[in-house]
């Protein structure tokens, strides 16, 4: 391609709206611009990289044996009423009506399309298992739209389902796609870790995150620093060790008056205590009864651990409101006198305290000398909190370290809980209706791509590894009005294309910094410069990401290219 | 592939809803289904040929040079109020609001975000031409989908929008992008015509449509028999020659009573005359104003002539209650006595009537003996009608005849239409704003795979052309629990798969008659079908095309595929 016919608007400055590099560095090469918030167009650069990634997926995913389908993107409202999520997706799900009025959503996933379809179409053990995927817009009225492509509204993905007749036969597919994410993200040249991830409510053993490893990321990785256990902040369980033998403490249970002293904060100054030593309680209101929780003072609740334990579809803090009508003074809840019916859950550390402090249930006073068991009951102790830096790894004993991460792909477990509301069942070998058993399998396109660029760029640009790279190899004659100069890249051009490599031909009657500048921003893997030394058949040859640079005649630069180009892949 | 595994469901019986041959195919050979009225799934197999189409469409819009982009779907109310079009689309646009109450439509085109894009991100000549496309899922809520992805709501077209500085560079992008669809058209195994149509109030020398021929097309080509002229109907230009020297009539006109004589052919009964001798009058609202136009009794109004000539931008028939206010009579409508700022405009062919009979104007009266000119005034005699079989063809002279077609592609000239509304301009050589002159080239993707059915099928199923077949061939063991049949269909599968070729094996274990009735539906280029004489090494390889069928060697089939396969292309 030549560049002076390329739609290809750079930016010397930096995007207002673009908080993180990536971001930046998609609007300023002249890979994207935003539409509205949250909605991009993809320029000729960017759709490329879009179609790079879109190509390994397909690849992948048609060599673990799925097979490609297209959905629509608008989907009737039934259809969603009747896995309930209609109601339960909130304003996240992008609503519309026909001309008929009827409702419709823009399908932020395929759920239940696709389980409609098989349902309708397939109903015997003979034809499972199957895996059906598309590469499709999705729609999500996000919050609060940001990073660019990372947190989109409209936005592209890669979504499978697999369809089984036995949970041995889903542990087998979900493998498969397992084994196919870490292909692509491998392949795509993304510094990943696939973590564990809560299943919440549908159990199931296995969820997982792929995580491209970024600082910008939003989600806190758990990672061993000895052993490859890697999970989700929400999932990382936390190993429960007696650290010591507890003796009951001789005091007895005190009530202290505590006004206006509320956070830990506070307690620690007033007590003159360390935070490990308060116990936290927290009301939760769990579907329709309420729940008290029970960390450590300088431990985090976890809350999707909570929702798990006491098996809630949705659990939310309680609101002042509604601790009023329980007769329960907000920042001084305690395991105390609470209403009958309000089970305490506790996490393990919990009950090794011994003479601590907890809210007394009554408005400016604490408890001192509070021993669990011996003061207050608690339903169940177990692991309710978040791990930390430094905790023992759960699988080998080791330390954990936090990372971040971009959630690039996610693979799930889904069991019946479509098949069984929407009656997507199949006959077994013995004639028997059985509900099909599916697992889903999402990998964000767009995202993966800002992902690719938040892992490798500099303060120049962008440096593209090999696979995604829109082209491979950037031509750049310094001068295009020397006729040697310009003849010499023309040549080079035509030759490094014939032998299969994407070129791109500065051909701009530009000045060398304008065009070296913009080589950088763009960040095509291979550079090779045509300037004073054309007349003696020397080009540069420089490698974007290591800075590595040589002169090449002419006559070796096919042999050197094809050196550099398997060093990059 | 192997069809055991491939998500597949083909049906015997025809869907009560599929009115028209491909659409009954399509949902047979198990290509597509339909979510909701209007909306559809492609499966494996239907989505493998719109990839084919897509990949066909891609290369000849690159060759052409155009770059390909990916615009959003959802866009803002503001861009649609911008050009007017908010207002103007009516209720096929699809519209929906945000969390933020914030008004969206889903996109029908894109020349608003197109344009918007390149006034934004480019402003000079030297940039100019550029002609960017997409290949993406468009929407418009038909008041009546129908005929499968003929007429659906969610749809896939590949749009084009070329940029130049002056008409004849636009001329050349015009031209540039005619050929690439007479091309793709070509490679589709499409029976086409590009027809030339009206471009109504934007002027500009052409616009044709690309016609897929077929009788269930819902446009009329009018084409000539002996040259290449071909228009749409509401385009093709009557030849008007005075057919015969008029004399004025010797009677005077005179007043008849026609009581409740109204349609033309009740006139002929009470006049016991031809329909060529009565004047039809037809009253319209050209936007703010009143007009008639005259034609003859067995002649059409052309109204799209008519909008055109009156230059209005919306023209409809006057309702009865607007004629109750002029005090024109409905069914006596005449070129007499009417409100004097009503303007009669009156084909050709009405100037050499004689002895006419027209409406009075006058409730159950009529006049007879009229003569245009000496009995009432015309402003303007022109173009009004539509062109009928055996009319001469305006450019050779020969005859006309008709054909119906499925408008699968369209090629626009807009002109400084959107431009100038948005304000995209560039400086030219000397420095001075102009309006970028734009063209707009549309393809329906999925109506050409539509069309191709709907034009290669026979009682049997679909015949696919080489170039869209979802698979080229199709190896059927006839049973394949012998082990030698299975044995030498394996082998052939995967040679001919080794050869590059894209293979189908039904290595299902069903009987012989549901498998070849499967792959005639299906219509595959070429079946191997490994049978009988498996044991001497001999298959029968059938063209679906042609029904020809050979015994051949397994030695000599890889050369005999290769003669055929050349011979389909």
């Amino acid at each position: 391609m030549k560049q002076s016919k390329l739609f290809l608007p750079t930016l010397r400055e930096v995007p207002a709206e673009a908080e993180i590099v990536s971001h930046q560095l998609m609007v300023r090469a002249g890979l994207m611009r935003q539409l509205v918030s949250g909605v991009y167009t993809y320029l000729p650069l960017g759709y490329r990289v879009l179609r790079k990634v879109q190509q390994i997926v397909r690849e992948e995913m048609d060599r673990a044996g799925a097979q490609e389908i297209s959905m629509p993107a608008i989907q009737p409202a039934e259809l969603w009423q009747e896995t309930g999520r209609w109601d339960a997706y909130g304003p996240e799900l992008m609503r519309l009506k026909d001309r008929h009025n009827r409702d419709f959503v823009l399908g932020p996933t395929h759920e239940e399309v696709v389980t409609g379809l098989v349902r309708d179409n397939l109903n015997t053990y003979k034809k499972l298992p199957i895996n059906l995927y598309q590469i499709q817009t999705k729609y999500r009225d996000e919050v609060r739209p940001r990073f660019g492509v990372i947190r989109s509204r409209e936005f592209i993905m890669k979504d499978a389902y697999s369809f089984d007749t036995t949970r041995e036969g889903l542990d087998k597919s979900y493998q498969d796609m397992y084994d196919a994410y870490t292909r692509i993200f491998t392949r795509a040249g993304l510094t990943f870790r696939a973590v564990e991830a809560d299943a919440g409510a549908i159990g199931g053993k296995g969820t997982h995150e792929f995580m491209a490893l970024s600082e910008i990321g939003e989600d806190t990785i758990a990672y061993c620093t000895s052993c490859d256990y890697a999970a989700n902040l929400e999932k990382a369980e936390v190993v429960y060790k007696s650290a010591e033998k507890r003796t009951a403490s001789q005091a007895e249970m005190e009530k202290v008056a505590t006004p206006d002293v509320k956070t830990i904060e506070q307690l620690m100054n007033h007590f003159d205590m360390e935070a490990r030593q308060f116990i936290k309680a927290l009301v939760f209101k769990a579907d329709e009864r309420f729940v008290v929780a029970l960390v450590r003072g300088d431990h985090e609740l976890n809350d999707v651990k909570l929702k798990n334990i006491v098996d809630a579809n949705v659990l939310t803090m309680a609101t002042e409101e509604e601790l009023n009508k329980l007769g329960i003074p907000l920042g001084f809840v305690g395991p105390f006198n609470l209403p009958e019916d309000i089970e305490v859950y506790a996490d393990f550390a919990i009950q090794d305290m011994n003479g601590a402090v907890a809210g007394a249930n009554e408005k400016d006073y604490h408890y001192k000398n509070v021993v669990p068991g011996r003061d207050f009951t608690v339903k169940t102790y177990t692991d309710l909190r978040n791990i930390i830096e430094g905790d023992e790894c759960p699988r080998c004993g080791g330390h954990i370290a936090f990372a971040r991460g971009i959630e690039v792909g996610h693979v799930f477990k889904l069991g019946t809980r479509y098949s069984e509301k929407m009656g997507a069942k199949f006959l077994d070998e013995n004639g028997k209706e059985q509900p099909m058993i599916m697992g889903c399998y999402g990998i964000g396109i767009s995202r993966t791509v800002a992902a690719c660029v938040e892992q490798n760029n500099d303060e120049n640009g962008i440096i593209w590894p090999w696979s995604l790279a829109p082209y491979q190899i950037h031509v750049v004659p310094v001068n295009v009005k020397n006729e040697e100069q310009k003849q010499l890249a023309d040549s080079i051009y035509e030759q490094l294309q014939k032998e299969g490599y994407e070129v791109l031909l500065d051909d701009r009657p530009e000045r060398a910094g304008v065009k070296f500048k913009d080589a950088d921003l763009i960040g095509l893997p291979i550079r090779v410069t045509v300037g004073g030394k054309a007349g003696e058949g020397l080009v540069e040859c420089k490698v974007r990401k290591t800075g590595e640079s040589k002169d090449v005649h002419v006559d070796e630069l096919l042999t050197y290219v094809k050196e550099l180009a398997a060093s990059l892949q």
